[in-house]
């Protein structure tokens, strides 16, 4: 039997190997589409092994005919074939332990967090062929085949989004990862794709869709996923507490140079930014004097819902000559929304939705130019 | 000739006679639906006087059937009632003034945002009914009856929105406010109500809807409604420079009690909260200690996107008496982006779009209690 990160490049950083969970390294972060062996991989149980030919996907709920999917089927809808970003929902969560400890939860850096080409069918085509109800209200539920003993009682891992996100036509159930059948680290054969929404909606392993009028009562999203109030107490919390994530805030990150890097000039800094659904990343600000003035920086992709952008913007040298630069960068969402600069507001007790300005430090030379 | 601010309550803040500009004072905004003669009225040129009767509105672009449509006929479609809050970009710019000066724009305090019930029919029906072509990437481009010699060269306000959300189906063409036929000071005889996006958007006095393949070249939206960097220079900016408001982010405002009051115990303390398009207030916390600690306030109503969220709070004597009690207030969106602290981050050179935490002084007792 095969590792369960076959595939996978060793400078992953590995933060559990069952469930294997994995970022990459925040250099393979540089490219607009992330090469598979460093896509980022959040599991919440063991990877599920299923044969192609015998997967089958159950669509049922308020439909007008109930279907059995098997793979073959899936792909006489029409193929699309989309470059989306997912992010988890803990991206960057070690920057809200360094304000305060998340007992029981991983220490992700900021690399929870990759793009991919994916192809597969529109889920707005599946609901169409089998007369899915259109009313206003209504959820669509997404169950995988992994159970997850993480869960309370263990069930597949599962979600929901509503009716109208699923129609909005960007939603895949995808076969395919960058040209390649989608790897079952990666939720083959076939996965949900929900742009703009935290990782955990997009579903891998995918058995069931049920269009229902409620949203998903799986643990994982009643009572995971969920940012609680500072002061709540995770094990005392009921199902629906805290505002339930979903589609998620502007946010960014720093890929380059390394925290703690030596300065150099010119001093290029590059990193990535993304917003949530429906939403882009209109301006990327760096500051070198710690956020007491501003430069814009250079997009290298443009604008389009559900994708990251990648940015950078080179300086020449400042007056900073000699000593540390501390490097900040905020993002700025098509909303004029903008991220917040101080992650102890945003401390929770889950460690979910750090979206904090980044911030590095850069070490000056000893002794003068 | 009856006075353009006929039917105005005379407790209206009153910027500019003409155009006439005037916000509501803080108290009108204690209820979900706003009194019509207290909502606030924001206008870059005189208030055309329309006979109803003789109100046309043209159908044209990117369409099957380019269609005038007379009041009477837009009547035929199906009428839709809905309450939907309208904020305009400058809403709360006294925030911002108060870190540097914003010349040419009026000093709007927190009352730049009322709730209306509104009667009309969806553009989507219309859209429908004329045959608009419905390509991914479309925009709505719109043109009231009122002209502005604000505008380089004065023309008739106008703007747009994607043709996605055009046909959202929250999207409305109004002829009531509040059960009443629109008074010609809110637009009327019909007006556009686009919910979740800036005041702007909803254009009154309509006489043109045309379907394009780019965004409005309108004065308003290609140079004006721009939030552009702290450095740049609004008169020397191009066409299409900084960011084009749209959809807003959350904000909210403490409307009770006032800057200055007197601390009375138990504090109860009343508010406004809302959200951009499609986005609702999922949390609102306040804080009695200057941000140190926080509280949960009660939502008086349920989450609904397009409407604002009324709170409010009641706090028994803290460990405050004697002294003044500085309070913030929070909100987050149900994506959990949180407004952010400090409004000197959010200056832009036309003062728009301030979505900084809400905070006021209130007055402690001079001696002990």
């Amino acid at each position: 039997m095969s590792r369960v990160d076959a595939g996978k490049n060793a400078g992953m950083l590995v933060h559990e190997q069952e469930p294997y969970n994995a970022e990459p390294p925040l250099s393979a972060l540089s490219s607009l589409v992330t090469p598979t062996e460093f896509f980022y991989s959040r599991n919440h149980g063991p990877i599920p092994t299923i044969d192609p030919g015998r997967w089958l996907l159950e669509v049922d709920g308020l439909v007008e005919r109930p279907t059995r999917y098997l793979l073959r089927d899936l792909q006489q809808l029409p193929a699309v074939q989309a470059t989306v970003t997912l992010q988890c929902a803990g991206n960057r969560r070690s920057g809200l332990i360094a304000v305060r400890d998340v007992p029981g939860e991983d220490p992700w850096k900021d690399g929870a967090i990759s793009t991919a080409t994916w192809t597969g069918a529109r889920l707005a085509d599946l609901l169409r062929a089998v007369g899915a109800q259109e009313c206003d209200g209504l959820h669509v539920a997404f169950e995988g085949q992994d159970v997850s003993g993480l869960a309370d009682p263990p069930q597949p891992f599962g979600g929901s989004i509503p009716l109208a996100k699923a129609r909005a036509e960007d939603v895949l159930l995808a076969w395919a990862m960058n040209g390649e059948p989608l790897p079952a680290l990666h939720g083959g054969p076939v996965r949900l794709i929900v742009p703009g929404y935290i990782g955990a909606r997009s579903v891998k392993w995918m058995q069931r869709v049920r269009v229902q009028d409620h949203p998903s009562t799986n643990w994982f999203q009643a009572h995971a996923y969920r940012v609680l109030p500072a002061d709540a107490e995770p094990a005392a919390a009921s199902a629906g507490d805290g505002i339930s994530l979903g589609s998620f805030a502007v946010t960014s990150s720093i890929t380059d140079p390394a925290d703690g890097a030596a300065v150099t000039w010119p001093l290029t800094i590059r990193g990535y930014a993304v917003a949530g659904d429906g939403r882009t990343v209109a301006r990327l600000d760096v500051s070198v004097d710690g956020g007491r003035s501003w430069h814009q920086a250079r997009f290298d992709n443009a604008a389009t819902p559900g994708v990251w952008r990648l940015w950078h913007l080179t300086l020449e040298r400042q007056k900073y000559f000699g000593g540390d630069v501390e490097v900040v960068a905020r993002a700025w969402d098509d909303t004029v929304a903008v991220q917040p600069d101080d992650p102890a507001d945003l401390w929770n007790p889950k460690g979910y939705a750090n979206n904090a300005r980044p911030r590095i430090r850069l070490i000056g030379a000893a002794g003068p130019p």
